[in-house]
């Protein structure tokens, strides 16, 4: 590994790993200047983070790490996890150092870090519920209290500090906080306790520490927990999948966060160990997933009971969960299954979820977050500043402040481009040759991608036709159409390069209507709009004094886009001639009434429909939201 | 109140409530002989009640009145609601041994009693959980530990032991702990302790216990308890229904179970109080629930979250709860609702409720039970012969042990009957005058139901029409055609009556489709299949070899009723020609498509399909099962 590779490293690091395809990039070689990320981006860094901060202190997340050094008197507050917030955020904070230095972030981080490390015992445990509990009681309630999961996330923020800012103070908590995990866990044989946790989260985290580290004996550890599931350790139940052994699963089960992030964790494993039931399995349960439980928003996770995957077409949309930290999950693990494979599958999925499924779980001003995304609403669903489990904030801050390492991979035969957002990367392929690659684009509003390749030599171009590119893209360079290649897959631009060279890419991105599998119950006869990596959907502030349950969308009308850059940020809003069938007179008072073939509908009205990016929703007053509409006649 | 109506007492009192319009019969006054009722009530006696006494031994919730008397040592055992389950069972062996004398349950009985009286504390007090755990923290914890619930539940079963026996062992109990309760609560000034408990019940009980004893106290301290809901005594949330007053309550919100156990009781007071305000509060609470929040079934609270209802339209079919209790409560308060005012829509949501949502949750051989009942289901939920929380089991039995007080009412007019079965009552007019009325039928499978009426002088007699009888109903007395009357009301008969004179009733039954408001999404181009009370459901089992999900039932077939004297313990099931339209081969792994007009189903197959009443499901092989049929073009 490269000093520049540790002091600025990427968001997973494959680029040693002996059965990842791809090497990603570090975050700090993507810099995005675009009008939809970037000012995001600035969001978290300039309002979310310091709000955030403000929550740690207030509700005595920090304060816990002070009490368990002895700094301060008091018991323990909240909940039993609350330590994991404080490292989500220090991660967060830790990817904006990266890309955007901030001394007075810097220190701030410092300052935390200094605290927490006072926090830590003699032996590197750290965990302040035990410690300012009963630290005899340590590693007694694995299903339950998330201490390896709180330790994975304080490695992952390890983690991204080192590589963000080059200084091992916190990872040197984290070392020692895992050599007292490995020298505690292991099988019945070894003389260590048996044991794994009920909230997965430290097996990816712990193959990041080996890969920062060097250390095997981090990789073994991710790999023993992994393979310690399926026992009862952890709680025995689907809930915490680990109901069989994790090469024995073929569905997503239980709470949603837990299943991606073990997803996430043995896809680290086996980027490193290339063991093939890893993989099957991961296909197994990828299939299950993309075929029969995910939102057309990219979220996951239907039910509230259990934050949990429901039965195979269990979607309902008013009552979704979708929780925003599964959607978090889903984009980490197809980041994941594509560094691994190179297939365009895994990034239509983690770009679908990135837009939609995590996107609306983020206020436009940066200032509250939804931690259940329903897919319609009666207008009481608003979002909050924090929750008193407050894993969705920060989890949001981390990933919007480590975007940029998303967005593009290397391999020996060129560059990946996975996402499109106007900014420029600096690239070092595999041979050392630097390349200089800008996006200039108003993606995803604009389907045109112009890309200038400043770099010399012969090495491909691999960019990204999204599976919702129906019609195909049109790739040109220096003006002359070069490829064209089906949806769903990368098309490959490979040519002896010179300084200045152009490579124009069309993502044609007309309005659709998107329908979902006869056995999804409450989607039949329903169609979802959408357009490029967007799903829209229809609020009350913008089709006011209708009821929305009552819209229909005839199938022949044809659905126009405007640019509404007065609109929730700025958006392209889609508008279209609806019809407005409300329940006709006879459903009065009624719920139920023998079919007779009489109207279920009164008479229409015709109406134009306004619908806008289900991201942006729940961000004006109170009102109805849908979006799949009902699918009617012309 | 007579010694008789003492000794073999109605359901719910309200022979001398100056509010409620009509008066029951005791239990005792009628005799079912039906092929429908009759043998599921003596499932109860010789199956159920036994298995159910096992369990109450097996699981320690004897044990906790033998130990909390000192006659055994040890802790408390299970959930701390456990007493309610003995009650529960005591009740529905009370009003079995008055229909049904049986020396040795009678002396079960009496031992069970004698069991409980000997842990009764000096004051009165009686609750297991904290007589073995800290009696020191009696009634501390009203929202969460069912101390005022469990003590309802003893109050109906000694109202019910003393009406069916004449033995006042149990009733001297709960006079002594309702006593204690009276002594301990009440209003702020009165220097009592303010509360009300977390799961209402003991409303209804106390005032039956009133009825019975003819303490007024009682009565105040049931209209205490209602009233002091919405303070937050009870936890102060719409879980409880203690988010705001009682009569400013608008909306079936909350706890399913608690919803209407507490409506059930405000009902109770209105017939005691005259309120107007309670009696407003219960037309808009029963109106909300109709309108928006039942199932097709009579199942209630559509949640799992909380067992609760959800909002308002909210009724997914795989994923309802619609526990068993729920259906048992709506049974109860639609009694008391047609005590009060004998509109026939209370009696045809019981009747709905009864055969459907409440009888699902008793298997055929009365061996196990559903607490929760789904109208979709892919094989996997089955009944289970005892839960942890096992409120449904003894639930189930103590309203089929009271069933024959359903049926009849009287007022000063006549005779009113609401449900039909074949059998025999006993009527004492309130003119002292006795009548014997026979039905004989084969209801709920046959349309005719014939009543010998044998006594003398001018009476009314008041038939239900049930508002599913749509075309009306035929009345003949004596063989003429003497009345008929709309759906959905009583049909009047007055005369004079003579010794002989025959009544037939002809309640039309074709087999129906029922469709249900657009706005409940899962039901969208669905119908349910349904015939005379009884709503149907395709099975697995009966619809070998295909996926019941591809049925679709055109919209002009016949369905046609076939007699199986075989099947399921005898049943009408019904019988069309269908079609078998999977879906499209292109949705082969894909769950999201653009819409374009293509074909979402596959090419047809015709079928015939079989359906059977709902509440006998899953009494075979495990399979899909489905009551929402799609609906298609003929």
């Amino acid at each position: 590994m490269s000093a520049r590779g540790r002091l600025s490293g990427p968001v997973v690091d494959t680029s040693s790993s002996p059965f990842a395809r791809l090497r990603p990039l570090p975050v700090t070689a993507v810099r995005l200047d675009d009008a939809f990320w970037g000012p995001r981006r600035q969001l978290v860094r300039e309002v979310s983070l310091p709000l955030q901060y403000e929550y740690l202190e207030r509700t005595g997340r920090l304060d816990n790490f002070r009490r368990a050094a002895g700094q301060q008197g008091g018991p323990f507050q909240g909940l039993y996890f609350n330590d994991s917030d404080v490292y989500k955020w220090l991660e967060a904070a830790a990817w904006c150092l990266a890309t955007d230095p901030d001394p007075a972030l810097d220190q701030l981080v410092d300052r935390v870090i200094a605290e927490l490390a006072a926090a830590q015992q003699p032996d590197g445990y750290l965990d302040t519920y035990y410690i300012l509990g009963n630290q005899a009681a340590r590693w007694t309630d694995l299903p339950r209290t998330h201490e390896l999961y709180c330790a994975g996330h304080l490695f992952q923020a390890a983690v991204a500090h080192f590589r963000a800012t080059g200084k091992s103070t916190l990872l040197d908590v984290a070392r020692r906080f895992a050599d007292c995990i490995c020298d505690t866990f292991g099988p019945e044989e070894s003389g260590r306790q048996p044991g794994t946790d009920g909230h997965p989260e430290i097996e990816m985290a712990l193959v990041e520490l080996a890969r920062v580290t060097g250390e095997r004996r981090y990789l073994d550890q991710a790999l023993y927990f992994l393979n310690a599931r399926g026992y009862g350790y952890a709680g025995g139940d689907e809930y915490r999948q680990d109901h069989k052994p994790f090469r024995e699963l073929d569905q997503m089960v239980g709470h949603a966060v837990r299943a991606v992030y073990l997803a996430a964790g043995a896809a680290d494993l086996y980027a490193e160990t290339g063991d093939p039931t890893l993989r099957e399995t991961l296909e197994r349960l990828w299939l299950d997933m993309v075929t029969a439980k995910l939102y057309v928003t990219g979220g996951i996770g239907a039910r509230h009971e259990g934050e949990s995957f429901g039965k195979p077409y269990e979607l309902p949309n008013e009552r979704a969960y979708a929780e925003t930290c599964a959607a978090i999950g889903n984009v980490m693990w197809n980041w994941r299954m594509l560094l691994l494979t190179g297939e365009a599958r895994f990034a239509d999925l983690m770009e679908l979820a990135l837009y939609n499924g995590f996107l609306a779980g983020y206020s436009l001003d940066g200032r509250a977050y939804f931690y259940v995304n329903p897919l319609a609403d009666d207008g009481s669903h608003r979002r909050q500043p924090w929750f008193t489990c407050a894993c969705c904030p920060p989890n949001v801050a981390r990933l919007l402040a480590s975007l940029p390492g998303y967005f593009y991979s290397v391999t020996d035969q060129g560059i990946w481009v996975h996402l499109y957002a106007q900014g420029t990367a600096e690239i070092t392929l595999p041979s050392g040759q630097p390349v200089r690659l800008r996006q200039q684009t108003n993606y995803p509003w604009d389907e045109a991608i112009e890309m200038e390749v400043d770099g010399a030599g012969e090495f491909s171009l691999f960019l990204r036709v999204p599976a919702w590119c129906e019609d195909g893209a049109i790739v040109r360079v220096n003006g002359q159409v070069a490829a064209d290649q089906a949806p769903g897959s990368y098309v490959e631009v490979r040519r002896a390069w010179q300084r200045g060279d152009t490579v124009e890419l069309s993502l044609p991105m007309p309005a659709r209507r998107l329908e979902s599998h006869p056995y999804a119950a409450e989607n039949a006869g329903r169609v979802a709009p959408a357009r490029g990596p967007l799903i829209y959907c229809v609020e009350q502030a913008d089709n006011p004094g209708i009821d929305l349950r009552d819209l229909v969308l005839p199938i022949g009308a044809e659905i126009v886009t405007e640019e509404r850059p007065d609109l929730l940020g700025g958006v392209v809003a889609l508008r279209a001639p609806a019809r407005l069938a409300p329940p006709g007179p006879a459903w009065s008072g009624t719920l139920y009434r023998t079919a007779r073939g009489v109207e279920t509908f009164g008479s229409d009205r015709e109406i134009e429909l306004v619908a806008i990016p289900y991201y942006a929703w729940a961000n004006r007053e109170p009102g109805r939201m849908l979006v799949w509409l009902r699918n009617g006649s012309a």
